[in-house]
């Protein structure tokens, strides 16, 4: 049985969870291109423009949200 | 009576709830462009688009909020 | 007395609740154009374009999560 | 003493709702380019884009999820 | 001790809030670019193009979402 | 042991809350190109663009939704 890649929402802290959240968006673009090679060669393309930056983070602040709520964003409150 | 696409937002594990958010995502551009064949052709162009993909991984980001939201995120906190 | 477009947010199923969320989504479309010439003319032009029908499956995501949550998930959890 | 643009975000009804909504993404225009003129002569130009009006009823669907929530969804669940 | 732009997210009315919205959004901006003349220079720019001025209004409708969950939709319900 | 960039999503006031919120999407952009040539090369291109400004200021308002709730708005309501 292989292992999941993604086993739980929780994590210690916010700076994991921030990392699980990067995660997340990466594993959505994967799944859309599949062929490594295709990844490997767009990487530069996007890491170099401005805008796909900042797309980039956007997706990562949709997928924060997600796992600090599942986190009950770190306690207290 | 035909099986629904869409029969419940529950899922075993977040793995399975992220797959859930991929059905949703691929869902809402194949009823806009139900054609198969158009949606064939358009695959290799937006799948080699960095900012397709990231609008694709996007669009998969908001869907996984509603389906772990509904799992309550997998429980615990 | 004519009949509301959108008497409720209520739906028994998920699967009706995305058609709600795609209804949704035209219907922000129809209301901003109402001419149903242009919209007829623009029609195949976006759902012959990757990126708008990325733009167009994101919109009917954030429908689908306000139906969902007016629907408490479908319920369970 | 003028009258309020936003006295509520209550309706009686998810149409009225909706309404409402699109009223909260005009505004945000209108607040930002308050020049009446500039705006109608823009207002055919994104009206007859596809991609304008898809970013438009995303404005609307996020507008709408800040409604739907402030009247409970319309109640039951 | 200088005064905070941003003492507290409550506010009388959903007026004041939709308000609030829009400075938490024009913040954003001048927090990415502070040089004022730069800002000067821009805003024609964006306050005549379509899209510019579509986007602004999403951004202040995400700000609203925030504004109007913090004052609990200015009660009732 | 090195220091946490994001100890903690609490903060002392809404302005903080902020400041916070910013953080983390400059993190978003850092973690996608950790080169920090490029991008002190790119900087001066999107500062200087309304789109990717209106954009940077997007993804500050999604990081500020989580860093508000995660801080109950800063109470009271």
């Amino acid at each position: 049985m292989s292992k999941s890649w993604l086993p739980t929402l929780f994590t210690d802290t916010p700076e994991e969870g921030y990392a699980l959240a990067i995660k997340l968006s990466r594993t959505g673009v994967k799944l859309t291109q599949p062929d490594t090679e295709v990844l490997t060669r767009l990487r530069p393309i996007y890491a170099d423009d401005p805008d796909s930056l900042v797309a980039v983070s956007q997706v990562i602040a949709i997928n924060f949200q997600t796992v600090a709520a599942a986190n009950g964003y770190w306690k207290a409150a």
